[in-house]
């Protein structure tokens, strides 16, 4: 189902439908069309058509996409057929809030540990989520083969935390320290940084 | 300064150039150079130099740029020579960690007041932050003339606060509601989803 020549915008959007899809099967909508999906993301009905036609025939003419079937190749297609274990470095506010976010698990994941070099915090729990040492990061990666991190910390420790983990074998990092990270070709990073969005917004706005 | 005509993929490497150049300069470096912002961005100097030259000519051949210079520069592009004031609408654990967030008024913005409409939650403080009702929003926006909101609310209220807003003159939006959001056209709404972004990280790992 992999096509190593879709470029990554493309794959960026499939989240978005796959998240707008089960909406609507939660709401017992059955069918859909891109027109209908276009109405509701904003992004034009042929784009959606020609993104999902890179993975395949997904819809009828005249009768649109199936949405639980379309739901089902998305999440086949993302790799979501079965759930990822994550692990979440920084149990400070952000990564606590995150913790206790209920959202993972409906859509695909689980924290599985959370990780802080505060001793003072070490061996709590945030909700069902123990909070480990980062000494102990290594030897857990390796042991139960995590793939993916993300990172609540401060940007002064997310290079070095960042090599530590690809050392032991992540693959894949969701970061919120506001700094660019440096990683192997393969081993991707994704950003969330609410400050450079925000600045991204207020280019728009009149000055005042 | 604007430039109208400035393709928005550009617009939003802005913020990120700007954050490595206060980066740099609270380190005390005085001049860099496109091939230095490559390095650490993984963006090609190219790109850099042409993004930058949509907007003017800041580098000086065989000197490279002044840090200083090219972020006073970036700060006033992005309308950030004065701070902006935000509210934030969602009181929950997000809200909370946003609220507490020190990194704001660093990067040119204060958050002014919490929403919640749960009453329990009204009248007390997260930090210096009075949690308010949502039933004072609209009172509120058009008295300090608040024009940027964050939410961090549930999908299923997100659509209904957003039209709120909007009425009541908020022009920027920034969600972490896992939903996509209709706003007339000149209120422009940027997303925050940790899940797509996960979900699109995994596209890209072995299914295992």
């Amino acid at each position: 189902m992999i096509n190593p020549c879709v470029p990554d915008i493309i794959v960026s959007r499939l989240p978005i439908y796959l998240r707008t899809l089960e909406l609507l099967s939660a709401e017992g909508i059955r069918t859909t069309s891109s027109q209908l999906l276009a109405e509701k993301l904003g992004i034009s009905a042929a784009q959606i058509r020609k993104d999902l036609s890179q993975f395949g025939e997904f819809g009828k003419q005249g009768t649109g996409y199936s949405v639980n079937h379309l739901i089902e190749q998305l999440r086949s297609i993302l790799h979501l057929t079965h759930p990822w274990e994550l692990i979440l470095i920084g149990a400070g506010d952000l990564g606590s809030a995150l913790a206790r976010y209920q959202g993972f698990s409906n859509r695909g994941f689980k924290v599985a540990a959370a990780y802080d070099s505060d001793k003072e915090k070490v061996g709590k729990k945030i909700g069902k989520i123990e909070i480990r040492s980062t000494d102990q990061l290594e030897a857990d990666i390796k042991k139960h083969g995590y793939k993916i991190a993300m990172l609540s910390i401060p940007a002064s420790e997310a290079q070095h935390v960042t090599d530590q983990l690809v050392a032991a074998g992540i693959k894949a990092i969701l970061s919120y320290a506001p700094v660019n990270l440096r990683t192997p070709e393969d081993v991707r990073v994704s950003y969330l940084d609410p400050l450079s969005q925000l600045q991204h917004l207020t280019y728009y706005l009149d000055s005042k």
